[in-house]
């Protein structure tokens, strides 16, 4: 049965309590604070192939509506989410070596632009390092570069194989890659950012297999962040029916139905392109904190510009 | 019972039809062109308490997926539309006079902008008369005048006012607004465009009750053009669960429900950057063709520019 | 001999001093500030005609490259102009009355939209007065609404036209009108505004007349700020050669040669984007404050989003 | 003497004509053509050192104001210079092979945006190939895919670097780089683009160094078109007393007391919005046409979207 989400607690949600493969998977749920987290490590190739997504760890963090919310508010979940953001980061804002972000998705699809908008709130550091050594040392940044590879359809190149091929010139200490994802519940669309240490294949949770973007082709930790921004029709329908507690329609049958008469729609909320301005804040500045230890929120309001 | 649409065909196919009002509206269907259409046309006062619409003509054309056609198509279907359109302009291309094109909705939110972006498409000619009435005789221009008069929220003007007070400046012998709107089937959605010649009550679709605009506030005749752009998540889900044969839920019920947790988003497909594109462009070339008799498609492309 | 220039200071700078009318004119400096000040001060119609500028008061102040301000200096900044704009607002702000805001050029033009990218900016609340007058009473907000009202070649209407008729149904008590200005000396080119009392002729520093937005046209006091985005190639020359001490060429006759051959551009600097992007939020800031006596600068960002 | 130009044209014009290395350089023009051209070839090492500029063929076509063109005078531009490209293109569309296409420039930055305004135009169809083999083969396409690598300041990675990667990936046939230049005479500024089949240094016209995008770093032959879109304050006013007959000032001296002051802007038309999204789908267009034998003007713009 084919759940359309990117999102591994959701996955996890709606396994069979029975399987002994269950065993194998993590969970952990920390209400209370200004970000709600819940925590899903995967720890056997059993879990794996029971859940479909890869051994590892993901943090999914409930960020509320960010394009509601006053400057100050946003600003403390802005710390928060670094706070979660930082033990993913192998010690990288300490240890130096570069960071390379790489922002996912195709610029002139608003919905699929949260990546490309994070990466637009970064601020990018690795050219003052080799321009200007000292002042880079002085002011305690991180090595930062970042991509925006497009999509197939834009270029004709797998944004993995761009990614891959930077890597192969850069040679990063780590690479973090930003994508939009398909949500299942509505309550988490467009209100939830999942980090996790597994790397990232771009395009699955849209129907696409693609160029995985994993240690193995980049010769680096990957961290990658997503944030979902659509739905489609038959996955909204079916939520909504649950959450409202009525028998779910077979979702699989309702979506080939849909698709049949070419309105399975992929959907976004109508405020589209306000959310993803504030998501990709969001995202960005707490990147930046993470990866300049030294730097100040202010400051770094300035250096975006 | 709260049928959440725009479009008089989606309230008129969810009355009783045991309701003796229901004498007072016709209902016409034409399948085989390239457009297929279909009217419903209120006639009695009771029909119009009954469908909960203006007395007056309503012409929903299906469209398709403009933003997928071919070239050649696409042209095709604006000339059928261009002669849709005709009979509603009052023959205000023959006798002259000056036209005044309202693109109604929020530019911010590209889902909303469909009426700014069919302006953003029109032939704009007023001015070019008085600067240079030869050239004007001489090319068969109509007069035609537009304004994006944006949204109450970004303006502190309600739009309607808006219009209004340009309307008495202008004094325009016909007056077109274009606006997004809300529907209630997923076939309907970014798919189809309404023109009816009983005004416009901007933002009704949605939930909020505007100044009208009609002949009664501007003066002169009011068509509008009416393209759903967005539905929420009760009327798709509702939408959905009938097409695919089961149950509806409630609708009002899950509205609430969802509301009350702030999740009852209204949803426009993912893509909406470049439909939003394309049904302004359909809307604004037809309009010219319509408004300005002797003009080639070419040419109008090129003084878009 | 035509200077081409919006700005009062520049035009009298080249006066002759042995005019008698002169003595009509003032004209005072104010340095050491964080924004230098000039003010020119017209106050008899023989200086007025001299001038080629109406009867009233022109402000002008040097705001540097905004683009390019940390943070806090840009926020200085904000307050110094606001204390700049506050003797020429006519109290609005304590005795209440809306204030209408029109942000005046054409918005595809970048280099033209700096009045529209201050309106974006601006904090608009007159419906706010209406829906909710206790909460309206509560925060100490001044009564703003705004329009931009694009140009004559994408709406068929004067702008003029298009705010008198937009007062006429407003009754405003005061009219702010926001343009971009062509500047003759490259110094003051993205790097000053000016405040005057007089009104305001869109269009007129390009080279086109057209209907005036004063108190005759409104009804209302106008206070315009114009801010010079563009010079043209003509004047650009003239000015580099004067301020390298060389002869200045005939900045007429090198016009007329240039434009014979098309090639009088009018130019803007390369980070034009950019640079509006400043000036509109520098002027939209310093109105937030100037109109909304009791709101914070934080809470202005909060609320314009 | 540092002239600030990138058009090999403009610096042959300025040789003093008695140096010996003169005669390794022929310059040849072509007028009468819908696109009147020079072309200058340089084919001596002595040649290149005095000329400044790499050794090989340089062709500079004068469009005109392509903005302002009708459309049918506009496509036969488009078909013109698609004859002009040919000869450059190694055969590559008859032979096959991968072409990557480089969108140099800030996007950011309008005016420096006309790479990534082309490849916003192009048909991309590499894969295609890979998923169509069949289709692609039937249609008669060329392959070919693109990039738009950013600036060092946006993503902290040299673009020449972000292109040599990607070329070690895909082994194209043939690299096609397109970037904003700088000009020196007014006349040629956005009216005119230069192919050259000698590689590119970005940014080299604005007075940066950078890793070149020549055979040798990419491995494949490289050919770049130029597209002159900003020239500095003391270019043009030098450029424009010369013009008019005056003597020339100093134009490295007053570039100096220029920049002293944080005045020697670089400027572009006031209209760079409109004239950027022209010149990008005038080499968009005309690349599509040279580099896939069968596609027609219609179908290419179908295919854009």
């Amino acid at each position: 049965m084919a759940i359309r989400t990117d999102l591994a607690v959701e996955l996890f949600r709606d396994l069979d309590s029975h399987d002994p493969a269950l065993a194998g998977i993590e969970w952990k749920e920390e209400k209370g604070g200004i970000l709600p987290v819940e925590r899903v490590t995967v720890k056997s190739d059993e879990a794996a192939a029971l859940l479909g997504k890869a051994r590892g760890r993901y943090l999914t963090a409930e960020t509320g509506r960010l394009w509601m919310d006053e400057r100050g508010v946003f600003k403390q979940k802005v710390f928060a989410f670094r706070d979660l953001l930082r033990p993913f980061l192998h010690g990288v804002s300490h240890r130096g070596g570069a960071v390379l972000v790489a922002g996912l998705g195709n610029r002139a699809i608003t919905a699929d632009a949260v990546g490309p908008a994070a990466v637009k709130n970064l601020v990018v550091t690795r050219h003052i390092k080799e321009q200007a050594p000292l002042v880079f040392e002085d002011l305690g940044l991180g090595e930062v570069c970042a991509v925006t590879p497009g999509v197939l359809g834009e270029t004709g190149i797998e944004s993995g194989d761009a990614v891959r091929s930077l890597a192969s010139l850069i040679r990063p200490r780590l690479v973090i890659v930003i994508d939009a994802l398909a949500a299942r519940e509505i309550r988490r669309l467009v209100r939830t950012v999942q980090i996790s240490d597994t790397g990232l294949s771009p395009g699955a949770g849209v129907g696409n297999r693609r160029p995985e973007i994993t240690e193995k082709t980049v010769g680096a930790p990957v961290i990658s962040l997503g944030i979902p921004t659509v739905t489609d029709a038959a996955t909204l329908t079916a939520d909504a029916a649950r959450r409202f507690g009525q028998p779910a329609p077979d979702e699989e049958a309702l979506r080939k139905s849909l698709s049949e008469d070419g309105l399975n729609y992929f959907v976004t909320p109508k405020e589209t392109d306000q959310i993803i301005r504030f998501m990709g804040a969001f995202v960005g500045y707490a990147l930046n904190l993470a990866l300049n230890e030294r730097l100040s929120y202010e400051d770094m309001l300035s250096l975006i510009g």
